[in-house]
This record gives C-alpha cells, structure tokens and sequence, in this order.
C-alpha cells in the first residue's frame, strides 16, 4: 500500500463508522480504525483528537450552518421564518449524507455516553439559534422558544429522516414537521 | 450538639448548597458539608449518592410529576393542554422553592458538568412526556414536539423564575410562556 492516499481523513471517517457499527464503539479502537485503512495512529491523531471526535466532527460546520442560515433570513422574517430558513439550509447539507447518519445513529443509539454527548450539541445549537435571533432584535423568551422549538424540529425530523422505512427527503419532513409543530402548540 | 436531629437530609441539603454558593461545587468536600451540620460523611452518604446527587436530589419527584400531569389531564385535552397541565403542577410545587432553585442555578451555571448533567435531566423529562403523551394515543412527531416545547417553556420559564429581579410566581410565567410560544410558533 502506498505511503500516501488521498483523503486519509475521509477514508478514517468512513472506516471507523462501519467498525463502530460492527464491533460497537467500546470495542473499536484508534488502532483498530488506523490499520483498517492502512494508516498509524499518528495519522489517526493529526485529523481527530479522539474515537468519539469521529461522530461530532461536522459539529462546527453545523452550528455554523444554522447561524448562518438565521443571519441570513429577510430582515423582515420572524423569529420562527428565521428559524424556518436555517433548518432548510441544515437539511439540504444532510440529504446526501444519510447513510452515514443512519450508521451514526445507530452507534449514538446504542451508547449512553454518546447520547449524551448528543444532547450537548443540541443545547448547543439551540443557544447559537437564540443567540443569533436576539441579534436580529428577538427578545426573551421569543428568541429561546422559537431556537428551541427549531431543535426539537430538527431532532425529531432527523429521526424520522434516518428511519430504516423513511423514503422521504429530509426537507420535506422538516417542512412537515413546522406545520405539525404550528398545530401541536394551537392545541391542535 | 446533639447526635440525633430531625431531618438530617434537609440540613445537609441546606448546607450543601450554602456551601457550593460561597466557596464553589468543585471546592467543597462531602466532609465539608457533612461537618458544618455536625455529622459524618457517612451520614451523608446515607441520603446521597455524591455530592452532585444533592442538586438533582428531586429528579424523579419531578419526572413522576410531570408525567402524573400530563395522565390526568382529561380525555378530551389536546397533547399540548396536556403538557399545559403537568406545566401548571410543576410551577405549584416549584413555587416555594424559590430561594433554593436560585442558589442551586447560581451553581449549576458555574459548573459545565453540572449543566450538561442538567441538560441531561431535562431531556430526560422530555422523553417521559413524549411516552405519556403516547400512552394517551399522541402520534409521532406530535408527542415529541408537544414534550420538547413543553419542556423549552419550562426551561426557559425556570430561568425567568428565577432571575433576581424577578417578581411574579413561576405558574404565572408559565402560562405567559406557553402563549408566547403559540405566537412565536404561528410565525408572530
């Protein structure tokens, strides 16, 4: 095997998935993960600081996105349109990566430390969100809900999205998921 | 002092949080604690698990409250008046409690442990109001949203609560809140 390849981080990325998946993500490890693609550990360690950093590495890019995408919305947008635009933006990013999130989910799924590690990010994007609405001029609780609201949109879309039976777009299910969520808070 | 005093549990408790206030959560011991009311570690560990345990001591008084509020609403109720009345039932219970809920956010937010461990509580009640709401015939993705905004007017009521200058009871927020987010959510 050749000493150089292109992408070792993408080849890393995918590697380490379909082991965790396999063996499960205790078992894995960096070792396990660098050899499997013909790299050293030390290469491992120049593109993730560690095994879990493999599944949270997009988080940045994420977070970015749907600041962006509130920044981005109309002046005259609401709080929740504002919100509305990002998820959109967030969702596009998504749809060619769905296999990979669905061999995530499952090794989310199946590891407490993980899911909580999970909720993390959420928390943490929901303050981005409110963060980036109140700079628009939302107040509170206005900027707060509708961040929150957003995320749980997103969390229970994205669900839904990597569902084995699911054959819809991820845009589609979040721009479902806004209406069922306007007719869930009128008490509908 | 005495070596027997009643309610050994709400003095530690008290304690506790008096101390977590002054010198820091990460700075005070069990010992700590256990001697500023006179008695032993090991009459601390009786009532607590570790020191954190202390601050998330009424997690499950809490869940089994909002989970007995959204059971007992009636038949007819929506999923959301559901979750509007396990909302009312936590604020009554929480009213009393000002003081303590104010020291105790006052630590938490000085703790990045303690605030994932919170976050982690709150998505805790989230899924147990989804699976209430699910028991009573709620369909995906009604149950999760009307427990994830549920649980986003609670968490941002709380902190509202419990701000210094605030003067209203927390049910009043509340209900302020839950139209709140009808506005926010129908794009207002």
């Amino acid at each position: 095997m050749s000493r150089w390849q292109p992408d070792a981080r993408g080849r890393l990325q995918q590697a380490a998935i379909e082991l965790y998946v396999e063996r499960g993500f205790e078992q894995t490890t960096v070792a396990d993960i660098a050899e499997s693609v013909g790299l050293t550990e030390r290469t491992f360690f120049r593109y993730f600081a560690d095994k879990r950093e493999v599944l949270f590495d997009g988080q940045d890019e994420l977070l970015e996105l749907f600041v962006s995408g509130v920044d981005g919305a109309p002046d005259a947008a609401s709080p929740m349109d504002a919100v509305a635009a990002a998820l959109k933006a967030v969702a596009t990013m998504f749809e060619p990566r769905r296999a990979w999130s669905q061999m995530r989910g499952k090794v989310v799924a199946a590891n407490p430390g993980l899911q909580e590690r999970e909720l993390i990010k959420l928390a943490r994007l929901s303050a981005a969100v409110a963060d980036a609405l109140r700079k628009r001029g939302a107040k509170e609780p206005t900027a707060s809900l509708a961040a929150q609201s957003g995320i749980a949109v997103f969390h229970t879309g994205f669900a839904e999205w990597i569902a084995p039976e699911n054959t819809r777009e991820f845009s589609e299910i979040i721009a479902e998921s806004l209406v069922a969520l306007k007719a869930v808070v009128s008490g509908g």
